[in-house]
Order: structure tokens, then sequence, then C-alpha cells
């Protein structure tokens, strides 16, 4: 959920004021994996916002005077936990009923089909603003509903089915290593935390 | 190897004019990379520039007009091959002799020293633009050899030594996957390509 100043990723003003409610659902995930980093547990990194630079001020110590934002990104995330290649995407909803898909470029779905066919973990982490739950869910399970276009969203129940509930506390402020551990890994290679 | 406008990687002026001689560095591992992707073999790719945005033109077309580049970037590329987490950085040196460490900044250091730890592979590309040379080097070496802090620079027998020299062809220009290959992964688990 990289804040493009031109797009708001949230959908659907069905809360008014959503700010004032829950989390900050980007700077949540940030200082959890800020938390991972520090204490080697993961390092996951959110990606720079692609940007391409038209114009830049050599005389004024490199300030950039002109640029764009670039189209086609990827995810907001990846990195490496327990040497596997990580990838994923937040997307927050204002909806009590569903994830539109809307807001889930072709393009992220390719790049997402390319981290599963290459053995990487991808997953979305998905914040339902009314709720204040965020849920880790696959990558697979929303290409697949994406892919067979005979619907435009995803339900909160089929999230809450196929997903996995991220528990929310103080630090890390999102426990999403152990939504990670309960989606992919056996409770035999599970690291102990 | 991004372009930073205001600073330049290549180091040791000892070869007049590299740019008409041998291949441009930095094109050939983004070609190299492209063509892996394509042929679903792999999936690294150049990390953003990481800018900080201080002003956009929101009347424009959300144009930024103010925006600088961050002092501590990562490295240059990352991605998957075989569910493993990849993680390089392009350094290019026009000495017959060395890779000074001017240009390796101890944030790169400690971000490799971070992969490492979570079982992700990290290496460098170093191209040797007298020789034209292009060798994969696992960061390991060069992490000990800079934390030893005796040495300011690693030889270019000791690259070659310690290295994989990644052949070139037509496509792909760098065969860096072999390198990988060569340097990671025994002969029973290596991708049929």
């Amino acid at each position: 959920m990289v804040n493009y100043p031109y797009k708001k990723k949230t959908t659907n003003n069905s809360v008014s004021s959503p700010a004032n409610r829950g989390m900050n659902f980007e700077h949540a995930v940030n200082c959890s994996l800020k938390h991972y980093e520090e204490q080697n547990i993961a390092l996951m990194i959110k990606r720079s916002t692609p940007i391409h630079i038209v114009k830049v001020d050599y005389k004024n110590n490199a300030r950039i005077t002109d640029a764009y934002f670039e189209k086609e990104s990827t995810t907001d995330y990846n990195g490496v936990y327990q040497g596997k290649y990580i990838d994923f995407e937040c997307k927050e909803t204002k909806s009590k009923t569903s994830l539109s898909f809307n807001n889930i470029s072709k393009h992220q779905i390719l790049h997402l089909e390319k981290v599963l066919m290459h053995g990487g973990l991808a997953f979305f982490l998905i914040h339902f603003v009314y709720f204040d739950e965020v849920y880790l869910l696959k990558a697979e399970h929303i290409i697949s509903i994406y892919q067979a276009k005979t619907k435009k969203s995803i339900s909160y129940k089929e999230v809450k089915d196929l997903g996995v509930l991220v528990e929310q506390g103080f630090i890390p402020r999102l426990k999403l290593i152990d939504a990670i551990d309960k989606a992919y890994f056996d409770e035999k290679e599970k690291i102990k935390i």
C-alpha cells in the first residue's frame, strides 16, 4: 500500500472517519517489520515507489525538480524469512462485506503469479477497517477468483474462511510472522520465537 | 548499480574510455534478468531508487516538483529463484588490480549480512572493465574482508579465485543463472534449462 498521492487504495466509504478508529494500517505493518528486522526474525522491506526522473538540478545538491510516478508497480513489500522469498501486498477496505478488485492491478496479479511459479511465498494482507481485522490471504486464492472473472471482489466471508487472522498486539503491532508460520510452515519447521 | 546522478560508482580512472569498450554493465544485467523472467527461469528485479518526495503538483497530474535521493539504499536487485531469496549488488571498476571498498557502503554490508542471516543468497556481481570480465562473488567473502578492516579493497586475484566467472553470450548477455547454479546449487538440484 504505497501511498501514491494520486490514488487512494481504500474503497467504499461506508465508515465516516476510519482514521479515528483502529490503526493506521501501513504504519502498523512498517513498525512490525522493523521489529522483526531488529529482532533478527525476518527481513522484509517496503519497496520504494517507482519514480521516473525527468530533471535533476545538479547545482542544487542533485535535487529532483521534475519526476512522475510510474504506473506499473509490483507489490508493496518483499524480503526473506527462513531462506524463503516473501512477497506481499497490503490492501485496505472500509466495506463490511468485501474487498473490491478495483484496486488490484492486472500487473500485480501477474507479478504474484511469477513469485508463486518460482517457489516464493506470495500473499495479501487485508485490513477490514470496519472490523479492525487484518487477514493474511495466500495470493493463490485471490488469483484464482480474479482470473475466473466471474466476480469483481472477494467477500469478507471468503477472506475469513480462506485466510489467517493476523493477531494484533503492542509489539509487534501485527503478529505477521505468527500468521506466516500458520499459513506456510509446519509446526516442526516453525522457528522458535 | 543504481545510477545515482550524484555519485559515480566506477572507480580508478585507469582506462580512458571504458564506455567505448566492452559492455554497458547495468544494461547487460537488466536485459539478462528480463530474459530469465520471460523464460520463467527466475524473477529478479531492480529495486527502485529510494527517493524522498517533498512536493507534488496535484494540479499537474501528480507531477513531482521537489524530491531528493535518500542516502541509505540497500542493494541493486532482489528476487526469487527456486524458492530462494536472492539479493545482489553490482559493482564496476576500471582498475586492473582490485575493487575498492570506497563505493560499498556500511549500510549495504549490514543489509547483506541480514540477508545471509535469514538464509537468503547474497552476492556481488563485479565487472572488471579492463578485462571485460564479470564475477559472481558471494557476499560472505567481501563481508569478511570488509569487516577485518585491514584492507580497503579486494584484489582482482581474490575475486578470480573466490568467485565464479559469469559467462557472456548473446541471449542472455550474462549467464547469471549458470553462475548462481555453480555457486549455490548442487548438480542434483540444478534446474534444467
